[in-house]
């Protein structure tokens, strides 16, 4: 191990905050998707991931504490990205309607971008189950605004916007699960013009407007 | 170790097919969904799922080979049990909405009164994917049967049945998780109604029949 390592100071203070340590931490976040998506938490080692980013064992604890510390990280870091990401696709919408797709687009490619994905957010239901809650919630949050919003301008029916925020979810959850991860494939346009079917219209019979 | 579980016939026919052996099992199974949904695989023991059935540890093995079998045999029992129990409720379904309702109001209420159930179905996707993702499968297949035959009839609208299937179950999923799961509380009726305009309206307005 690297006599850094055993340094007691604060770890904040010795994150060092410059371009090449960026690199590393980087390096090792990056790693450690590799690592926790493709073995899983429990099988996951800290040496396996320091293999995998080129760097010395006792760099690791430059950056991180310990093992769950670098997964916790690595979860709130792939929320703020893939909310990010959602946020500029939703943004893109010519109406709520089509934001609401894009930001499903976006969620799937994002799923598919990061083979890791489901099996680390999933699994820090079991590793740090704060982290795992703040994730969703946090992202229901910005859903939810801009449901509320649109419903207000008439842009959508009325309705909970929560329960739509997390419904939604649901749905991206569920059919990214079966399509980018089992089958290894983004759904295409004539899926996702299904799902959207189902998120704009539900499976009522609508015959007024006859749907 | 009780001696019996070093004898070497093979599982099947260590079974006892007696009413009591039922029952061991029975208790087993039990104790083993209190344990892995409280404790988690990992840390979840044999020994711990025997003394909480407050039985040999021997016995254990006439009935299961390892803690891996034991909590494969769980999820599978969960999912059956599940669909059983959702399969009831929506056969009382006056109408397939009625009948979505009811399954997904089964679906809260299996989840309230088996807290484990998140846990454990969750985690069987780290401990043993092909049943995790069978339990899934199957479900959806109940679910898109019913919606094939319903939209046939004209009491749903035309529509992919498999994305509406797996789309329904991922509102299931999500809402439970943030209300059965996260505070206790399986929906009630207000939450449910807003759940089910959802699920059979969507989001969009609908100008023509004036929603």
């Amino acid at each position: 191990m690297d006599k850094d390592a055993l340094r007691k100071e604060p770890l904040k203070e010795l994150i060092p905050a410059t371009a090449r340590g960026e690199a590393t931490r980087r390096k090792l976040l990056d790693s450690a998707e590799a690592e926790f998506g493709s073995k899983g938490f429990h099988t996951a080692s800290v040496s396996s991931i320091t293999q995998r980013a080129g760097v010395g064992q006792g760099t690791f604890y430059l950056y991180f504490r310990t093992k769950e510390e670098i997964f916790s990280t690595l979860v709130k870091e792939i929320g703020r990205n893939l909310r990010k990401e959602m946020g500029v696709a939703v943004a893109a919408g010519s109406n709520r309607l089509d934001a609401e797709r894009r930001g499903l687009e976006a969620f799937f490619a994002f799923a598919q971008a990061h083979p890791g994905l489901y099996r680390i957010v999933q699994e820090a239901q079991f590793v740090d189950e704060p982290v795992f809650r703040d994730y969703y919630e946090r992202l229901a949050k910005g859903y939810s605004s801009g449901l509320t919003a649109a419903s207000a301008q008439g842009e959508l029916s009325p309705g909970d916007a929560e329960v739509r925020a997390w419904a939604i979810m649901g749905v991206g959850h569920m059919l990214g699960l079966k399509h980018c991860l089992w089958q290894g494939k983004a759904p295409d346009k004539a899926l996702l013009d299904e799902i959207m079917r189902f998120v704009a219209d539900g499976i009522a019979p609508h015959p007024k407007s006859g749907k």
